[in-house]
């Protein structure tokens, strides 16, 4: 491939034979674009830069073909939404095309700066120099603001990094949005203030007043350390927003929520790379969670490696940004997930830490103990 | 069921075994509400009220069972994306559970309005009160303003109800989306002045300024009809936003892009009548855009028309919408398309339209006339 400036998309694909091939990959490169026939594509600039070009088609094995497709990015723009528009819009509703890889090519490279913070800055604003981030969820759904408020005050002197919300707190009425961000704002700040460190609170912020973009800055001028974002459910483009937005200067973690069916079934939708790492990082987020190995869904080693390879790649768009396994974490599996995931990680401590009662303080304590004691030197 | 306040969804799940099922289903009820293990839930409130509760299991065929689960109003809230992170949200990422079903009973149907326009809205709005209406697509991307715009003139001269923006026009250099909006919107002003007609410009909004409600806004002022959103890709947060605007007061279009891997594979993601249906209507969409049967899509008959029924059942959430079955359609097919579909429609018009050229709007008057030809008197 010469210097060019597009940007190129990895599909694997069924099809009957390599011709079958060949025409469904010419296929997904009108689809994504101009959406028209190929023989009524305008000559020129049209047909020439906006309609995807097929560069290459190879077989695989059996039915399986991968093909590299790629697209102008002035088909994309600058917004993370009609990227991924082009990249998979339409086609994501055909049968046995499956997103494997994407190559931003310098334009999007240079359009999308990706995370704001990233690694060290998470690291810089948690104080947390070294070693796996902890970051235990204050929950259940149900419980009053001060129930929450007095876990997220255990757990920060239990020496949490990172208290998150559950995703399932919106604006319920059992904990109004506005109250709990309050609460547990300073809560964490009382905490912070007793061990000298540093936690961050992050605020799920889903849009009940009819824009995240309001909710989150609410959460910021409660004292929040950052914001807890859903893509599945709300799309990337509000992460960009935030992201992009000079004065609103907190670090994003991403949740997987609603977006199993993306990766679930290997002949369609996204591969686990692309969903929990790259598109994270395009739009901006700085930690992503994603279901955990060893934990209630099912994972592989090689899945969860390949997303936290994603997010950590130092080629990838912008600054590498922490992958963030949820579940399957416990003081017992605390070497091997260390062995696993290494140090820039944050895990998360689901359901089973409130298992703790009062003492979660002391549980949070252990997992920080745990995972510090496998930091290197 | 007695007449409580809870809704209810259906899962269709695999399992090994009936307790195997009742396992599983135990599993979905606490994964999307409480997100704790079973036996630490608080008693009480949490307990009796917020955890889900498995209503009925019972065995389908195989490995597939069918589980009845109610969940609290109170864990939903008011918005539409908390609603639907109760129905499938973590446990979307679970193999072989998939969303066939869903009763919002009193409370949601209350705090869900759906719809502002609906059907007879939609009709009203359009001056179309009888028969199928017809929606050409302006495209491709890559053309310039003035190209949209007279495609878009000449298509409202031929007939045309909607004008509906390509869902791949968002604000690219090559027609900048306040450009567009006022020469396109200027444009069906003009051929309506002439024809006498009230073709509705529908707006591709896909929020380049980082909040699509701002965008909306502009497509107002300019004189857009209404607006196109896609939820697949910006949540349905947006359209729920939208649909409840008192001040906004133009009709939604709904498109359904980045949205198959939901339904491509039967044992994961939710049903068609559900994704293209039920969830658009909850949000207030008016008018649902899906692949139709016959086009480039591999759509079953009997999908597409259980969507068009979730679309206009009578029972649903809030008024009757409008299904829009993209693709698929010519003069040749306009007859079996209408005795599927029945009048209250939208027929997408797509890309073999430009095929005409110049004459587009003659091809417009030949749709229009097909379809009316075959309107009940």
């Amino acid at each position: 491939m010469s210097a060019d400036t597009r940007f190129r998309v990895l599909y694997r694909l069924l099809a009957d034979s390599p011709e079958d091939a060949r025409q469904r990959a010419l296929g997904i490169a009108l689809e994504q674009t101009v959406e028209i026939p190929g023989d009524i594509v305008p000559a020129g600039y049209i047909s020439d830069e906006i309609v995807g070009q097929v560069e290459t088609i190879s077989h695989v094995a059996g039915k399986a073909y991968e093909t590299v497709i790629s697209f102008s990015p002035d088909s994309a723009g600058d917004e993370v939404i009609q990227l991924i528009n082009v990249i998979f819009g339409n086609s994501s509703i055909q049968q046995n095309i499956r997103v494997t890889g994407f190559d931003p090519g310098p334009v999007i490279r240079d359009r999308f700066k990706g995370p704001r913070f990233g690694i060290k800055g998470v690291r810089a604003r948690s104080g947390r120099a070294r070693g796996g981030l902890i970051s235990p969820v204050i929950k259940p759904q149900g419980s009053s603001v001060k129930q929450l408020a007095d876990i997220a005050y255990r757990c920060t002197l239990g020496g949490a990094d990172i208290i998150k919300d559950d995703h399932g707190l919106a604006n319920q009425k059992m904990a109004p949005f506005a109250e709990r961000v309050k609460a547990v704002s300073a809560a964490v700040a009382d905490a912070n203030a007793k061990t000298g460190g540093s936690a961050l609170y992050f605020v799920n912020v889903t849009g009940h007043t009819g824009w995240p973009l309001d909710e989150a800055y609410q959460a910021k001028e409660a004292g929040a350390g950052g914001v807890l974002l859903m893509p599945g459910l709300m799309g990337f483009g509000v992460v960009q927003a935030l992201a992009r937005d000079p004065s609103f200067d907190l670090p994003i973690m991403t949740h997987p929520s609603f977006t199993g069916p993306y990766v679930l079934t290997p002949e369609t939708g996204v591969s686990h790379a692309l969903m929990y790492g790259m598109f994270q990082r395009l739009a901006g987020s700085d930690i992503s969670v994603f279901p955990n190995v060893g934990g209630r869904f099912g994972f592989s080693v090689e899945e969860c490696l390949s997303i936290a390879s994603a997010c950590r790649d130092m080629d990838g768009i912008g600054r590498p940004m922490m992958p963030s396994p949820g579940g399957g974490m416990s003081v017992e599996r605390a070497s091997d997930m260390v062995s696993m995931y290494g140090e820039d990680v944050v895990f998360l401590l689901g359901g089973s830490l409130l298992r703790a009662g009062d003492a979660i303080g002391d549980a949070v304590r252990a997992m920080r103990d745990a995972v510090d004691g496998l930091t290197a030197d």
